[in-house]
């Protein structure tokens, strides 16, 4: 069976690789060879680590995160210094192995201990915590964060209660930009968790992904239609509507989201990120949108950012996360970064 | 007629837009809004400048450039300490007109001149040039240089000569650079024309771009077809081939582009360059093989870099630009710049 071609009437099936097997490990091998003066691949692994002398020299706490592949830039694009000290990649919309994640956290162990960022699915959390033992188990202090931002469903395809989407990249700066700043593992922990807590993330797609293996998109929307709710890894929404302007869209998202705020008085963060096909020009037009219904509710934003953060392949659509902040986590969002995405 | 949404069997026609009219309008003012700290807009204009201190202070040649939208991030994205000092976005696929390329012009002269960096099309020829006449009228020095880095096919739509495509982020990088270091605005447009005539672009595409005004991609290819030599504005290529593996791919790009070059002794910088629609995945597998090309050919790499920088709307598909660098050229693409995108 030829995987690289699924012959199909619609022509957005073409992908631009070599064998569907080989993907993961050609994708990170020309993401590091790129990149080589930012991070380095652990030897038989698909982990990314920092490659500068600055960390190698630090009493840092390090921070390691992961999950499946096929959301990049998340999450090798943000390992440097100020984000993460090493990124574990799994198969597409798969976890990473067990040991391979416990070789990123022996490799970023400067004796501070090392914090895990898992986005939750049941897959990732249990990978995860299985490698923490293996860690604890060589007398390395870790503690693990479960980035569950997506409210726009309780359970999923892949995992129990809500879904880890792309606030888990604004989690990565603040704690990453925290932990240059020198709090300790408990500090991070603490952070991490109130971080998580205040954080809240709606997707909609107009064109689901195309997993390579698999061939067809995950799911199908008429020409006339949109799904709001969607996950990472193609799992549905909450509902189907016909398309509407980006203003309504902007409109419908906010107030979804804003609702889930107990109090809307202090300062809130914004992301916009586009899901892998959706050009930047739609990106900005929503987040024009989206600034002007939080203007509309009296929302004061102190930090915004818009672009391809947490893709979905090649999915079309985007999300809108919004995060209540204090004004140490501005400063951290804010703070210059040396990765290759941020 | 209702432009938003034009009925039609494919679902990929959706787009996150308003009023077709406002696009343009309306991802400015997202762009300025979300990275206010870094640019700002020049009142009733599409212009988009720095926003700093160190260069309102400085006495460095401006550095503008410009062309029409449906390329983000190029302009506005590459606006910033380290490279452009401003940038004009025309409606899609359209030259600004000469009056806001004179108002950017303006803005950003501290008396040691502008230079103007083009893409060889003939409306921006034709507009960049009436500008720098009306600002030459008022007594400042302005410069320009027209980047023509597309070898696969001369004349074209809506050129003569070659097109001016993703080689110009490139060319935007080391002007920027050597314009902070402190270069003359001659030094620069001697610097320039010697790094346009060293630089070399071809592209392909899985799937034309559409634009919005017009609802339909600019050409149909079939479910197994890709296209040698497209331009950024659904230009047409010089052949259509089966779709083949990235290796198959990376081999034909590097064989055509390094055979143009005259000499393949010395250093070489590297830009593999996504359209739009095709993910980062794709563009790291397709990096992967184009090193391994350059290195069963000997050819050394002094720079390398991936990512959407030079779009075409939702096309999918992507660039590769291969430049003769020498050091001072690799130091400038190397240093670290204040931008939203680079």
């Amino acid at each position: 069976m030829n995987l690289l071609f699924v012959k199909r009437e619609e022509d957005w099936m073409k992908k631009i690789i070599n064998e569907v097997e080989n993907i993961v490990p050609e994708m990170i091998s020309g993401l590091v060879r790129v990149n080589h003066e930012l991070v380095k691949q652990i030897p038989n692994t698909t982990a990314v680590v920092r490659n500068d002398d600055d960390f190698a020299d630090s009493q840092q706490v390090g921070i390691v995160s992961g999950g499946g592949s096929g959301h990049e830039p998340l999450h090798a694009g943000f390992v440097g210094d100020g984000m993460l000290s090493a990124a574990v990649a799994g198969e597409i919309f798969t976890s990473p192995t067990p040991d391979q994640i416990y070789e990123a956290i022996k490799a970023v162990d400067h004796g501070q201990g090392v914090l895990l960022i898992v986005k939750n699915y049941s897959g990732d959390v249990m990978n995860f915590d299985m490698a923490k033992e293996m860690a604890e188990a060589d007398d390395i202090k870790v503690k693990s964060i479960v980035v569950d931002d997506d409210i726009s469903v309780e359970n999923s395809e892949f995992t129990q209660g809500k879904r880890g989407v792309a606030g888990t990249v604004l989690v990565e700066k603040i704690i990453g930009a925290a932990a240059r700043a020198g709090k300790s593992l408990d500090e991070l922990e603490q952070l991490g968790k109130t971080v998580i807590e205040n954080t809240k993330t709606i997707g909609i797609a107009l064109h689901a992904a195309t997993v390579p293996a698999v061939g067809h998109p995950g799911f199908e929307l008429k020409d006339d239609e949109i799904e709001f709710g969607i996950g990472i890894h193609n799992e549905r929404g909450y509902s189907i509507e016909k398309i509407s302007k980006s203003k309504q869209l902007a409109a419908d998202l906010v107030n979804k989201i804003t609702k889930d705020f107990a109090k809307k008085d202090g300062k809130f963060a914004v992301l916009v990120n586009g899901m892998g096909a959706t050009p930047l020009m739609e990106q900005f037009i929503f987040a024009n949108d989206v600034l002007d219904q939080l203007k509309k509710q009296n929302i004061e934003v102190g930090f915004s950012k818009v672009g391809n953060m947490v893709t979905s392949l090649d999915m079309q659509g985007l999300s809108l996360t919004i995060m209540k902040v204090d004004d140490d986590w501005i400063k951290w969002l804010k703070e210059p970064v040396k990765t290759i995405a941020w």
